[in-house]
């Protein structure tokens, strides 16, 4: 099958990213990087979550952040809302778009948030239904679609299952994580054909970790099946919480380098998001995780 | 195109990876690594070069290598031999595989080892001669197939070229080598397919760096051309000579875990090659270079 001649990056590193670091990052220092990434070409910037304080302090300023950054008419900033509760505070921060959060796994869903798969889409359906009526757009994420760190391999038909329900719901997008990084190629394509029976190629994206070094390998297999959207996080913000000192999310600079190389276009700016990579890196004490970052870096140097 | 059931991988760890490290390596470490990776499952084992101990003084022991390594019936150990005093070396060392080596770029050739592309492959041609009559098999390689520090990006028909001229030498196997890690998997793909029109895919080898994080997405599209021939060395050793500080040679591991998830066939325990991997990144002091490596590490610890 052809590569898509277009693909779309869904920045995660404000949100997804900083949620998994340990440094502390100011909301000046959050709202700037967010700023610098709509500078890139960037059309999504997963910007904060409206969560309990208690369980993510990282993201206790998400109302701030919202209120400071630079919007532009073009960009989306969702946010992550994964209840009533949360959905007010997205709609107080006039958010456009949120974001929702299944597992593909029964093991990491009751660890995680203390429900079953069931449990946790019946309480997401008065939430994307209330954001549905309020204009808002609604992306479902799932976690753990190539493995679990309790379970190991996750069945595709469980996966395909999540996103009905969650496209049921009106999520106009599912975004699929390999949430530990444990998933290979041939894997990543029996598992989007599994999704593919229910949900269109075109409302498909990808959200890989590059822990064990196949994120890019995964993404260019599910390109050749028709995905188009791929998740990433600047300077590989994130690290992986199963693995401590290991990669989490594959680094938007990473994943745009191979899709220039295989002209496929982006609309993003390299060279700026390693600006906002490089910002953030130093704000958070460590060098970016991304080897087109590191190698640029050094041919710099050099 | 389905992938290959098997693929063989070729270690290049001992004479590539540890040519290209500044650590001092002594030759009971050498031989050491070369047996633990003896007990691997692999069948190809590069372990020296014989060449100029004043142009490459890491590999100047590779005589007293060869002669104490415990070498298996089923194993091949190649040793680079580029000219008739190499190949002089290699015979007296009972090497049954030699390796030479051309390039893909003019101006690499020229600055590498002051020849042009031609008059490189005609001073490999007596040597080539030679050692088929004297009942060794020569491998060809060709750096720089997928761009040049120097040139940038190369044509695909130069590399054919170049692997048309070593196959007519009576090299049983062509090697392309990203020696800079800047291809990408289309680009890869173009160029395999150009050197096919020469070369069958059987007799195709890849040889990719990591450099930019493309190495294992760049041999999974080649993989779906049928290449089943796969360069990597062990914890990642050789790092990158044209980029201070980044990623050279991929890492066996990384390649051994996608190949297994994707149910293709090595023959190789990872477990084993982490052993060895281990082993001789305590000995040059730093930790592998290998993602699988240092996740399998991280999960342990944890």
């Amino acid at each position: 099958m052809a590569l898509p001649d277009f693909v779309k990056i869904v920045e995660v590193g404000p949100r997804d990213g900083l949620q998994n670091e340990k440094a502390a990052v100011s909301t000046e220092q959050k709202v700037r990087l967010i700023d610098m990434l709509s500078e890139t070409g960037l059309k999504v910037i997963e910007s904060g979550a409206f969560v309990s304080p208690k369980w993510v302090p990282q993201m206790a300023d998400s109302a701030e952040v919202m209120a400071r950054i630079g919007r532009k008419p073009d960009i989306s900033y969702p946010v992550l809302a994964p209840n009533l509760k949360g959905l007010e505070g997205a709609l107080a921060a006039q958010a456009e778009e949120i974001a929702i959060f299944g597992a593909a796994s029964e093991s990491f869903s009751k660890r995680n948030i203390n429900k079953s798969i069931a449990e946790s889409l019946d309480a997401f359906r008065p939430v994307a239904e209330k954001a549905l009526a309020e204009g808002l757009r609604v992306r479902g994420y799932i976690s753990c679609v190539l493995g679990c760190p309790y379970e190991g391999r996750i069945d595709p038909t469980v996966v395909a299952e999540v996103s009905r329900e969650l496209k049921s719901m009106g999520c106009y997008e599912i975004s699929l994580g390999d949430t530990i990084g444990t998933g290979t190629p041939e894997e990543a394509r029996r598992m989007i054909a599994a999704v593919a029976e229910y949900v269109p190629i075109e409302e498909i994206g990808v959200h890989f970790h590059d822990t064990y070094g196949q994120a890019l390998a995964n993404l260019y297999a599910c390109l050749e099946m028709g995905v188009a959207v791929a998740d990433a996080s600047v300077a590989g913000l994130g690290g992986c919480p199963y693995a401590k000192g290991a990669t989490g999310n594959v680094a938007t600079e990473d994943v745009l380098y191979m899709l220039q190389g295989c002209g496929i276009g982006t609309g993003v700016d390299l060279t700026k998001v390693m600006a906002a990579g490089r910002f953030i890196s130093d704000v958070i004490g460590r060098p970016p995780v991304s080897r087109v970052h590191r190698a640029l870096m050094a041919k710099d140097a050099a």
